[in-house]
């Protein structure tokens, strides 16, 4: 049985296998091994989540080895911006994600949880990719906003002895991450893509999912007996 | 319940997740709708598919709506030159497909099956790219081959009442097919995974599978209602 990685979040989550995607690439680095299950909800912040995690993983039927939660980008939104009605105050964010992880925890005792920070905002790149009807010239998401929440997504993956992603900090040790990380203040590039792939490989390594720790779904075209190829198969039978 | 929508095939189905990859277009492309499995299996032969079909899908839980199976490209390659461990006769490759077929309308009675015929083969990139110790100078598949499986692929499907693409026709309509959709002769760049991407979403719509016929996986946030936003997720509780 090959096990699912379940990707949760929004809108940067439901993009993930677009061009260079960061699911996409995981789905392709497990490809003998486990199956990527994308459930992804642009706009959504966790007080939405919340309310329809377990719809959303309900079509999951086989054993899931780990699940990634991917929100606060929308939570963090301005409460006096033109995105107020994503805003979600930081205390309920925590509680937000408390819930959703004991939701899969409850699902799937012995699933590894995966909770990733928003992102860092370039606040020029919202101003130059601004909503349709915002013509406040006001960015509706700041970076510092952002960073309480990655905060208190670190804080919460710690108090309930999760693996967090901390890509808020991890983005802006590169220079120039502002135009290289984010194709508009806010979602990710390519190389942005790459950064956070690389991320969750990691994480899902340390947590014994790595491609070496799971067994590939039937015999490797390089394990076939060239003398006797119908025998590998035979031997699983 | 989102329905799943598997990719059954060779190293070309295994590889659908890479770069510019038909897969993660198609995974891209259903994002909010069904779920798009991966069963790929590089060097694969439809002899050694038929024998694994059942467990390869053993895993998969949920309702399936749709089934690629894209063989033919191993089955064809020559019985006397360096790839002659995955040569099938022509006659063999057309049971098999049938076999395989009836495999999986056991399994799920009303999934849509798509055959996929081997893409056209470019003997001069094969030449370019041979596999490590094949030193003979002699491409291990020729184009005219592929011809007689792609054939037979379309007669099993017409025979079966199934859908085909017929990929080997389709690609040799573009001028320079050749280097610009074979990357080696054999396996697809990103332009030849968007001409096969593009044939799989019109055979998907020919089948009432396309994104507007089936439902979008919970409320899309164009769809909240902005003054009472938490009705729209109870709405459907």
């Amino acid at each position: 049985m090959r096990p699912s990685i379940v990707l949760f979040g929004d809108s940067i989550t439901e993009e993930a296998f677009g061009e260079g995607g960061w699911g996409a690439s995981l789905a392709n680095h497990y490809s003998r091994s486990a199956d990527v299950v994308l459930r992804g909800y642009s706009g959504y912040n966790t007080r939405w989540a919340a309310r329809v995690a377990g719809r959303a993983v309900a079509s999951i039927a086989g054993p899931v080895s780990a699940v990634t939660v991917f929100f606060g980008a929308n939570d963090a939104a301005l409460p006096d911006r033109a995105c107020a009605l994503q805003h979600v105050p930081l205390a309920e964010y925590k509680d937000n994600l408390r819930a959703i992880f004991a939701l899969l925890k409850k699902r799937w005792p012995s699933v590894v949880v995966i909770l990733i920070t928003p992102p860092p905002v370039d606040e020029d790149g919202r101003l130059r990719y601004p909503y349709a009807h915002d013509f406040s010239g006001l960015p509706e998401r700041t970076n510092a906003a952002a960073a309480g929440y990655a905060r208190a997504c670190v804080e919460v993956a710690r108090q309930c002895g999760l693996r967090a992603i901390d890509i808020w900090s991890r983005m802006q040790r590169f220079p120039g991450w502002e135009k290289s990380f984010l194709r508009d203040g806010l979602h990710l590039t390519p190389r942005g893509n790459r950064v956070l792939f690389e991320e969750v490989v990691f994480a899902l390594k340390d947590a014994n999912l790595s491609l070496e720790a799971l067994p590939a779904d039937l015999p490797l075209f390089s394990d076939i007996d060239p003398d006797n190829p119908v025998k590998s198969f035979e031997d699983q039978e």
